[in-house]
């Protein structure tokens, strides 16, 4: 059984959420099941890219890994697209045997049983300026068969008011769950680059709406990776 | 007993380190026994200064805590100059039983008994270029006097090459102490914007010696206040 992989790369740092600059080698599956307005990786989610994308088998997965990182156990990201319309658990069960750590990223419109041998999953409810909606039995759903996981958290990217407002009525829902916000980014264009005062004004927005309405429970964060490479790829 | 507090601020969010993004209030601590070449807090540790500290109480910096925080629990980071010559144990636990958590930092030159009530003890040894010189039996009966606490983490700030292989060897030293590593900001004036793309280049920079040098146990971190406020103080 083969994988549909995008793009495989690192050792960089993860530039977001709860593992933020932590080293990592990202794995970057191709298709989703959605399709966000403002997405800044089409180039893993559309199917009009779906001839760059491999197949790979879980061992050649974990050869390139081993490669990148030289044969020393690190976080590998498994992110996308939405990696939950495929079947890691070959992957993660080979790289757990050699002391690689597992994190994956998704939206939680899927719930996959390999969730459970994750270090961490984020899932990452998208808000409504993404277009989408969440269907919060099916996120219900990932997070039961996430039981077992290391620890499981919750990532909101918001661009607005109405995404802010949706945040918090997400963050009601579960309270237990460690919450992550991290201002949007309009600016997804990888052949141009990104404005660094207008992404720093963004968190700073974000900072002060969380601050100013003294709500204590999230961490807000920027995208380091966009920070520092902007939109490029591979890093 | 009165404390000698330079300034109480917040809410704003933790700019480093193992909290980064968190909302939190920030009591600095005014005085220090150290004084690094590329200090960024001289307001609290020249002596100078001293006259523009505060004399509070304990119930005092809990009283102005509360206001600013509205009453409702976050995280206090008490930090410095180096908080860890005064004795912080009475306002932690009068914080503790109103829900509030509470961090430290300190260079790790001083050890105090109430660094077992902490929710996070940060410990930043400080580098050769700082001009200081570390004692690692102090720092070792900081470890021993934090015992008990919910985390200990180091965190090493990196301006040079040297630093960096000095930041090896401590972490060596201390294999089960989750490292954070950000680099250094020589930009410390007050009144001077601080450069994005020189603070972001920096940052690069430490990412790029560590990911290359497949080193993949310390998290890379900027200064997200350095970024979003440059040097400004009381937020």
């Amino acid at each position: 059984m083969t994988l549909r992989i995008a793009e495989i790369f690192g050792p960089t740092v993860q530039g977001e959420g709860a593992l933020i600059g932590e080293p990592t080698v990202f794995v970057r599956a191709g298709g989703c099941d959605y399709r966000c307005s403002w997405c800044d990786s089409l180039h893993a989610v559309e199917s009009a890219y779906r001839h760059d994308w491999a197949a790979m088998g879980h061992d050649e997965v974990m050869a390139e890994i081993r490669r990148l990182s030289g044969g020393l156990p690190l976080t590998v990201s498994i992110s996308g697209g939405n990696p939950a319309i495929q079947d890691f658990g070959p992957l993660i069960a080979l790289g757990k045997e050699e002391g690689y750590r597992f994190a994956c990223e998704t939206q939680g419109s899927v719930a996959q049983p390999w969730f459970a041998a994750l270090d961490t999953l984020v899932l990452s409810p998208k808000p409504p300026s993404s277009g989408e909606q969440i269907d919060w039995g099916k996120f219900d759903r990932c997070l039961e068969l996430a039981r077992g996981c290391g620890q499981a958290v919750m990532k909101i990217v918001i661009f607005d008011e109405v995404d802010y407002g949706w945040a918090r009525d997400a963050a009601e829902r579960y309270p237990d769950l460690p919450l992550f916000l991290q201002p949007g980014n309009p600016d997804v264009d990888p052949t141009h680059p990104v404005d660094l005062q207008v992404a720093v004004d963004r968190l700073l927005w974000l900072i002060e709406k969380v601050t100013g309405d003294r709500w204590f429970t999230p961490r807000v964060l920027p995208q380091l990776h966009v920070l520092v490479w902007g939109n490029k790829r591979g890093v």
